[in-house]
Parts: C-alpha cells; structure tokens; sequence
C-alpha cells in the first residue's frame, strides 16, 4: 500500500521511472466487452505528450503504448489489462550536481528522506512522466463512461493571472490552441505572457477546470468516499496541485444560504437544480447537474534563474537548474485531471451498482438476460 | 465499501443517523498501549457540541462518550475500540413537510435517488451529528500524535468576509472566543456579522485551517497516497467543504516560480526551507515544515427564508425551513477538521513505517529490544 | 487494517472481548430496502448461544440483539448498521493464574508477545464470544441470500471418529439434535462418545460441512479473489479451524482426473455437472452446482486435566483449568461457518456485478426502471 | 477489485494471459535498499519452468524475466517494482474446438458465463502461466524474508498415493529430484507410478506442504485476518488446489485436547511449544515454531482420455483433449505454494510494525537512527 494503486472496483497500479526502461500501469476491474485497441489509448497519451509547443520540453518522445495483455478479438476480457510505454530518452548524461542536491520545490530532500536514497535521473518516480500511466488509464475510463453516456472535459481556465470567466467560455476552442484554453483570444495574451517568463527565467501557475456531463444521480457514497472527497484525493494526487475546488469552490466562503443554495425545479418534467454552485454534487453524491471541479498547479519547480539551496551533505548553495524546462505545467496537466477525474467517475460508478436492493434482485434474477 | 470506512492501517468506521438510537465508531489498528480513557475524547465531542454559544443549535445534547471495548486497565490493549453516543433528542415530533420534499443545498433528493429512499428524520446520516464518529476518533488519533511530539490545530481564518491575515494571529486566543478565532477583536466583528445574518434568516460560510507541527519528515506515499492527497479527501469528505488547499493553495496560480518555490537553507545544522509556500509537503511527503491546509465551508443549507423547491412527486413548492439553525457551520466544523487531519497522519505515519529496509530490520532482528 | 474488518464492498467490522462491555459488529454496504428487524438477527444469534445442551459452558448470556443505526420504517437505508450484544456476565471474579501464565491452545502468549499485554478475562477478544459479531452479520447476509434464492445451510458432518457419510443425510434432522448433525442417530452416539470425553476431563474436534444452494454461475474472481479462496479465508479466520476443503478436498489428492474431473451435460436444456467433486466451483468462480465446504475443527483448547505450561516469567507450572467448558466446539460453530459463508457470498455476488460491459449499461442506461 | 491484486501493505499486482504478448506482475509497497537483479528472480522461475522432466509439458519457454522499473543502482528504491516476462509461444495455432466447448474440471465454461467470452488460447488467465507473476513476486518476498532471517521452504509431499511420512523427510533431497519430494527412493516410486498414470492418458493429484522456519512471534492480525487465514486464501487462490491445512489439519478432527494442546516449555531460557500440532499458530499469530502448512492440489484436469462435455451451443459432445500435458500439477506449483507463502508472510510482517505504541515511539523518535 505504498501508493501506486488507486480505485476500489476499477483500480489501476502505475509504475515506471521517468529514465528507467519503461513506464506503465495495469488496470484491474475494467468490465468484458469493451472495444479497445492502442490507438484508443495513444490519442490521450498524445495530449500529455512533450514537444506539442514552444512551452513545452523538447524531450523526444513519441510514447507509444502497447497492451500487453487483457484484449482479445478486440475486446476486454475482464482480466488486467497492462499498458507499457517505453523510455526512449534514457542515455546516460551528466545529472551533474542534481544528484548532490536538493533541488527546491521538487521532492528530493522528501524522497531521499524518507527511503534513504532517491533515482536522481530526471526526477524518477516524481517525474511528470509518471501521469503516462494515468493518462493511459484515463483512456479506458473515458471509453467505459462514454458508453454510459458521459462526457468529461478539462480545460486551462487560468495562465497566471489571464482568467477566463464562464461567461467568455468558448468550449469549441479548447483543441485549437496549444494552451486548451476555451478561448482563442485570451489563450493569445496567455501565449505572449509565457513568452516574457521564459525570457525572466522564470515559471507560473494556473488553474484547470474539468466538467462531466451525463452523470446519473446518485453516484458517490455518503460519509468519507463522497464523490467529491474522492475527486479531491484523485486531483491533489496529480504533481503540483495545490488546491481541489468544487463548483462554487473558495468563493463559498464569502457567499449566503440564500445565493448558493441551487433551487429545485420542473423542467421537462424532471427534477433539476435551477443554478449549480455545487458543481453537481450534494451530500456527496452526484445531483444531475454537470459536475465541476478546478485545480489550481503551481508555477513550475525547474527554473533557469539561481536558487539557495543545499546539498545533501548540508552544505548551503546556488543552484541554477539546466536545460529547457516547461515554463507553465497546465497546459500537459489538462489532460491528467481528465483522466483522473474519469477514473474516479467509472470506480464509482460500478461502487454504486449495490445501493439498492430491488436493483440486485432485477440484475440476478432476471435470467434470460443473463445469457451468454 | 460503501463509504463509511476510511483509513488504511488505523481504520475508522463511523455509523449513526441523527434521530436514530445512537451514533457510533470503531477504531481498528490503534496499537496497544496508549492510555485512553473517556474524559479524552469528551473534552473533543464538548468542542463540537451544540448549545456553546449563541449561533449554535440549541439541540439539548450532552453528546456523551462510552467506550465499549478495545481497553484494558487503562490502555488500549490493540483490538477495535468502540465508542458510542447515545442520542437524548430522539423524542417523536412532526417532520412537517420536509419527508415530502428536498430541502436545497442539503442530500434530501440525492439520497433518495441513490437508495430509494431516506431517513429524513433531522437529516439521518447526512446531519451534522454525523460528524461525532469523526471527532471521537479523531480524540484518539491526536493522542498517538501527542505520543509522537506532533501537535494539530484548527482554527477560524475566515467568516464571510471577515478574513484573518497570517500576521495577525494571535493562536492562543483561539480558545478565547465562540468561534475558534485566532483573534479576539477580528472574532468580535465576525459575531457582529453573523448576528446581521441571522436577522436576514440567511447564512453565510467561512474558512478552516490546520496546522500540524512536529510532523517528521518522509510522511505520505508517493503517487496517489500523497500527504496532501490523503487529506485532501479528509476534508473534502466533511458535508459542506467545497474546497481544500495545501500550503499558499489557490494563491499558487498568480506566483511564479522564483517565489513559490522554498529554498532550502541549514539552520542549527539541519536541513529546513527558508519558506513555507508547499504548506509542508513536497512531492506528496511531509518535509519538516508545518503542514498547512485549508478548508472552504459553504453557508448553512437550512435558513428561514423562504426557497424555491420540489417535492418528491415533481410539484414545485415554497419552502420554509422551521426550527433554529446556525447561521455558520465553521465554529463547529473546526474540530472535524482537526479530527480528519489527525487521523489522516496517524494512518500515514504508520504506513511509513515499512519504507526502508534497514529500518525494518532493525525493527524485527534486535531481539532484546521486543521483549513484553 | 489490523484485522476487525471483514469484506470488500460488503463490510463488516467486529469489535468487542468477552468480558468487556458489550460485543457488536457494524455493516457497511448493506443494500437499500431489505425489510431488517431485531429478531431476524437474534434467531441466528440463538443458534450460537451458550447453555442450550450439556455440551456447552452455562454461561448465563442470553446474548440479545440491538440494532443501533441503519433500518428506517423496517428497513435498511443503505447507511451502516451497527448492532450491540451487552455482555451480561461481567461480573469481577478471580481469574486466578489465568492471567499470569499461558494456557496451552489458546493464544495468551502470542497476544502478549504481539501487543505487550493483554486482556486475560475470558480471553478478551480471543473469546469464542467474538463470533457474535461475525453471525449478526451472517444473518443480514442470509437474508439478502434469500432474496436472491439462495440457500446456505451448515451442519455437523463429524464428531471426533463419528463421520456421517454424505449418503446417510438426512438434511431434515439437522435442527433436530443438539449437535445439528444431518443424523440423529449418529448425533445420539456422538452424544454418548462426549460424555466420555467429559469424564476424562479431556476434549475432542470434528468436521463442519456448509452447502449453498442456487448460487448464480459466475460468482468469484478470477486469480487471488477466487471464490473459495475468499472462502477459505473466511472460515480459517474461525477460531479453531485447522484446515478447509472444497468439494472433494484432501480426497482430490489420491483421485485421478478421469474421475475428478467433472463432466457437464445437458439437463432440461441447461448446462449442469454430472457429478460435483469440485465442491461448485470451476477456476475460482461458481459453476451452478452445490456450493460444498468443510471445516476441520480442533478440540477445545480449555481442558480439566493437568497440563504443562510455563509463565509470563519463564517458569515452568503445571496448569488444571478451572470451570465447565464445552468438550467440543464443533456444534456452536455450525452457525459462525454458516454466517462467514454467507457474509462471503454477499461480497463476492455484489463484486461480480461490474464483470460486463453490456450488464453495466443496461443497469444504467434504463432510465424508466430507476425512478423511486 | 477484480481479483488480481493481492496484499495489503506489500501487495502485488499480476497480468496476462498464457498467449497473450506477455506476463507480468507490479510489487507495490517493497521496501527500499533491498539489493535485488533479474538473476534473483529468474531462480525462482526457473524452478516452475516447463520441460525440466519428462512429467511437464514441452513448451518452450525461457521464461526470461525483465525488471522494468524500481531498481537504481542495484537495489529497490520503494516504487513499484515491474516485472516482465514475454510468451514466446504464441503462435497462431489450430485451437480445433477447445473455443467452442467447455473443457471438464477447466474454468472454459465459468468464465463464459461470467464475462459473455473468453480467451480460450490455452487457457488465457486461467492458464498455470498466470502464476509466472505469483512466482517473480514470490522471489523478492523471500529476499525480504531471508534478510530477516527467515526461510520459506515448499516441497512434495505426497504423489496420488505415495505419501511421505514426516520421520522419513529428507530435506537435503528435495532438490535432488525432479518431483522435489524430501525422499529421493519414494521420489523413484512416485515417478514409476506417473509414468503408468501417462500410459493411461490420465493424471493424479498430490500434497504440496511448506514450512516457515525464523519466523517472529507476534505475525498475524487477530479475528479475519489470522495467520492462517491469509495463508489459506493464499494458497487456495492457486488454481487447482482443493484443501488448505496449517499443522495437524484434519487431523485434529479426530484428536483430542489433552494430545492437541502444544505444552509451552522452557528451552535455553525461552518460551517454546514442546510439540507444534498447531503448525506454528495461535489465534492466528505466529507462536515461534515452524510454520507448517499443506495444500491439496487435484489432478490435471487435461487429459488425453475421452471425456463426456456440451458445447457452447448446448450440445452434448465427447472431447478428446490433444497434445501433451503433465499427468501432475504438484512438482511444478511446489515453488508457486513457496511464493505465496513468502508474500502473505511479508505483508503480515510489514502490517505488525504498528502493534504497540511503544515501538512506534522508539521508530519515530529516536532521531539519530533516521539519518540517510
């Protein structure tokens, strides 16, 4: 239980280092019968991919996945399914003083702490490279919930201080500019902002935004597995994020009963929420409404200027971190909150299957549709 | 696994609906050995009570503690530890209309899509009441912590819009006034506001923070177990937090990198950063300094005025929520907050144990050192 | 996680020592809607009660049920039930050299090695006592069976050398003997060979055997949650058992796939086994014939006559434990290998409702049969 | 949580299908700075490797194991570990109509009533190639295990009838002959006996047992998850097994107290048990004698002998199963029983670091043992 598995039901063990010979996961628990081929799993990984744009690093990679097992005549078959993508980029270089060093806000003085030693090589298990296998995971939660009917989007809501408010929200846009931000115009200022911080030697934060559509009522369990308490340990679990909100999220804070409570209405017949300052989720359990969730990411921990730091013989220094760095982490982080938030969406979809008696006795005791 | 059970190695399972017999928690995986006995965890269950002050239900609730089993002269003996709390107020009254419709902003109509059906006496598992598992729990937890030297504490930051700066606080007068302020005059204003709210039959929410002292370094699993992600659905699993931050939080999406990131510098010989931007934790492990996290809590759902609704046949409605209610949920969620915090760290602090294998060993092959 | 909870989506935590305040157990993950009172679980509880025949300690213990959380209007919500058995016989009483030395069969010296010390009145959490939990829980679990057609029904298959022969059962006599041996003509010269047993101050074991009868085909998971692996689990974790087969088990050994292996053919149009040496269960999942177990049980550990021990400070003694105890354990463990099987059952028929793409979406997808 | 995870702090994860591109297994929660190489592991799974005898199947496999991630300079780090073994022999072949029947005493027919189909080369998951994972993870297990100084050994017991008596074990043999049994002259009977069973197109059953010698006092968790308890799932999970036993087993069936009862003595100054019917248990906690456990695997369930069967389409049909199979199961699972032993006893080592206060206390607050 050192951390690599995630999900009760549909659960997924990642592994791999960003330069040891491969990175990958398995995921346990998807159901038989879905269609599944790797270019159903490459299209997602393509969207974390490096080298996409001028933010991003140029490592050469082109991280083709191949399934090693779980598929047969193109189908799940209910048995693990083990992606593998393998490191092209691993030669032996210098780390030079990296591997001496505490390099500040990565986790090299947590890790060497806490397991005596650390795979210094391009930050090993703490490399951004580790969300491939969620990515990949992702992939098939995607796949498994648009055969339920529900869709789940995430965007760049905010580069820095270029916030894109609901109103100017134009979805359409997200695949058409490097930084998926649903605004071309806004993503422009975005673009010519991260330019000037890449020229200071310098990096920023951001904040994604992820949406579900479709999702029935009634999926989340009460108490401590919440669809939102799940939602929240599945974000914050992703590298520099530092903050989970949900709908109205912090701005709850300053607000009233009387404004975020969401009435109830008739609309078409069926029970909806009039407004959704809870981001779709009441008691924990989904209400109907789309489900909203942000992520806020810090600014990027490699940056070109000098930093203090010190070694690990305790010695103080400067530090001036080489080589290109992405100067922003949302834009190859968008797509890791939808694949997490996927993951977590299908694990508690199938969780839900047993909240009601009289459901149970339909699915085992109607027998003719039990049929091979 | 239906969501009342959290934790891995020290586990917590709560149970209980509000007008219910009782509301209950087992604790299993509390080591043998600590003293424990009933006034321990009633000085926590005091702190969450209702009647403290005037913006609190006046429920006549003594909310006492009896501990089952798992104690043996004085000192848990390491099997489950059973604590239970009578209800007093259980008296049959007339629930009015609410059995027949969904109050908004509260699980009425989400859990009655989920099972079919619900308890709707005082808001059953969905109460507020729910929470004294929680805190019980919790009492034990910070007892284990105290063992350790580390030490929890929440605390107010905000109430609507009355926000306390980090240089004003003053902790020890947190106990000072009824809503958990680290500043007397600030609280002062903050009840002013509330009584104004109160007169308005509104709501309004606040903010909770946490800070945990003495954590040792190398706490939380890589990956999906990180520190901040085990907390981050702690928290977010209390009814009514709609958002939860590490450290500088949602602040991190307008820094930069030569900002936000802490240097690390040697003072007295050891190894601390300069700052404390991360909230205390670096890739997911606890790094020396104090963990940091915030709680946003939404208003109170239930308020006097009158709201738009439906019924459980599809009608639209007026409502109007009857009885007292808090104006504010956060006073008394601080204690929760604590509660969670402590018994996420607890369970952390004990999946640590195994990361290294010299430490196991020295564990298991000093012989002299195992004697009863 | 240290060993109080039972299940996977099906959870049960047992708490409680036998000389403690009281004994219970909570069950997260009972579906919605079953109709649940007190004395559904109590007449399982009788049937593990102490004093009903020569052969058990008289205990006064009349072991009554109360239900603390989770049924609202006759039924469960979906929320935990909590249930507590008050200890009546806790009476201070000299416990003797019981708590200074280590009782040969019992566990009084790996708990004090484990945990430093222990709770030595009755055994504490060692008791047989703690099996109320597992059989409270056993009875909400048969009753879901119920509604589902299935059947589980255990019985005394041997007493020390008397071994009933599966082609001398005679099912309908099994509530008709005191050792609930399917013969009672044999019970009565098992009775008679106990009462020797008792005049030599000695003890003696014997067989269980458990069948489930309307299983669905498809039950277990495949690899390590196979189903009689999750079963095998859950009948070692009895006290006392020392060894469980399925279906033909140790006699598979000396058999020959020719004959062990199981044909299927067709009967009334549907796929059946000719014969069942596999005990209904084919790779780990359920093949539609009877579900067949056996646990071995050893003698009572609590014996009159002298033995030989040593002290918790290394010295020699010669123990004569003091009191009535049953000269077997076999018949009031009928009801716990009874309630273990269906507590697994329950687990593993929830687990097996994501195994299918097409179940998923049907279950889901129509809406109409979703409504309240 | 469809069954191909396993464990709880060490736990490990297992893939693939015997034709399928590969087989493989992830270690999650293995502790860093334990020296490990591929060489380690592929010791284990040479000795479960097909064509070493005359009694195993030709197929020409290497069973070459690849390590993946989780290494750095020649020891494991604490991340996931990820192991690989290609199938080699996955040639497109004629499966006749092994794909459209439901094999006797095989999971052909459970399978596709669970999941709607199957893959039916060679058995998929349900193949003796899955235990390929047990085996690699079963390998850094007793790594760990040897470090501690503990020693798992499996061995043949008993070949259809020949059964050796424990007087007559010869330990030093078991790697003397190709059956592993601990007598190398019953070892030459039990290989003439197969030898006739293949003359007669049919297989035979057999005893597996194993023994754990160094292990602590104290491993186990008390109630569910029992030493033995573990250990039986464990074992019972390997296909093909039909009876777990720990010590005497059914034996004790028709014992008695005063034989049973292990006496407790004093041995150079320390508590032992005078005898070991219980097989180095009580009340699920390891007492400090050996470990003894066997397991009753069933014969082969493909044999060359006609057998009665339906089809997928319902259709009664005489199979005859081609090509070669081994008439036994038992001299190639003795390692798999091994590997299973030594993984369920690492997990339930790792989980009884946290059994007293006092011990956390020393671990966490004896600063100076810390250090990197």
């Amino acid at each position: 239980m050192s951390g690599s598995i995630f999900g009760n039901i549909f659960r997924i063990t990642t592994w791999g280092e960003s330069h040891g010979t491969a990175i990958g996961v398995v995921i346990d628990g998807c159901p038989a019968g879905l269609p599944l081929c790797e270019s159903d799993i490459q299209q997602f990984l393509d969207r974390r991919r490096p080298g996409q744009s001028k933010f991003t690093t140029k490592r050469n990679e082109t991280d083709q996945v191949e399934i090693l097992s779980g598929i047969f005549e193109g189908k799940t078959t209910g048995t693990p399914i083990s992606l593998l993508v393998r490191n092209q980029d691993q030669r032996s270089r210098d780390y030079g003083n990296i591997a001496s060093l505490y390099r500040p806000g990565h986790a090299d003085y947590t890790f060497t702490q806490k397991y005596g030693f650390r795979d210094y090589r391009g930050g090993g298990r703490t490399s951004g490279r580790e969300t491939i296998g969620r990515v990949a995971a992702g992939a098939i939660a995607s796949l498994i919930l648009k055969e339920l009917g529900i869709q789940v989007t995430a965007y760049t809501k905010a580069i820095g201080p270029f916030i894109i408010p609901e109103e100017d929200y134009h979805m359409e846009e997200i695949q058409e500019n490097h930084l998926y931000m649903p605004n071309n115009a806004l993503a422009a200022n975005a673009a010519e902002y991260l330019t000037s911080i890449m020229s200071e030697k310098d990096s920023c934060g951001g904040i994604i935004e992820c949406r579900a559509k479709g999702l029935p009522v009634g999926i989340g369990e009460p108490v401590f597995d919440k669809l939102d308490a799940e939602l929240a340990k599945a974000i914050m679990s992703i590298g520099s994020v530092k903050a989970v909100e949900i709908g109205d999220g912090t701005k709850a804070a300053v607000s009233k009963g009387s404004t975020n409570n969401d009435s109830f209405i008739i609309r078409d017949g069926k029970v909806v929420k009039e407004t959704n300052h809870a981001g779709g989720t009441l008691g924990g359990i989904s209400d109907g409404s789309d489900l909203i969730l942000r992520a806020t990411v810090k600014p990027t921990s490699s940056i070109a200027r000098e930093q203090r730091t010190v070694t690990k013989n305790n010695e103080e220094v400067e530090l001036s971190i080489k080589g290109r760095h992405d100067p922003i982490i949302v834009p190859r982080a968008v797509v890791v909150v939808e694949a997490m938030t996927a993951v977590t969406l299908v694990d508690l979809i199938f969780r839900n299957m047993n909240s009601r008696l009289d459901f149970i006795k339909k699915f085992y005791m109607e027998d003719e549709d039990k049929d091979v």
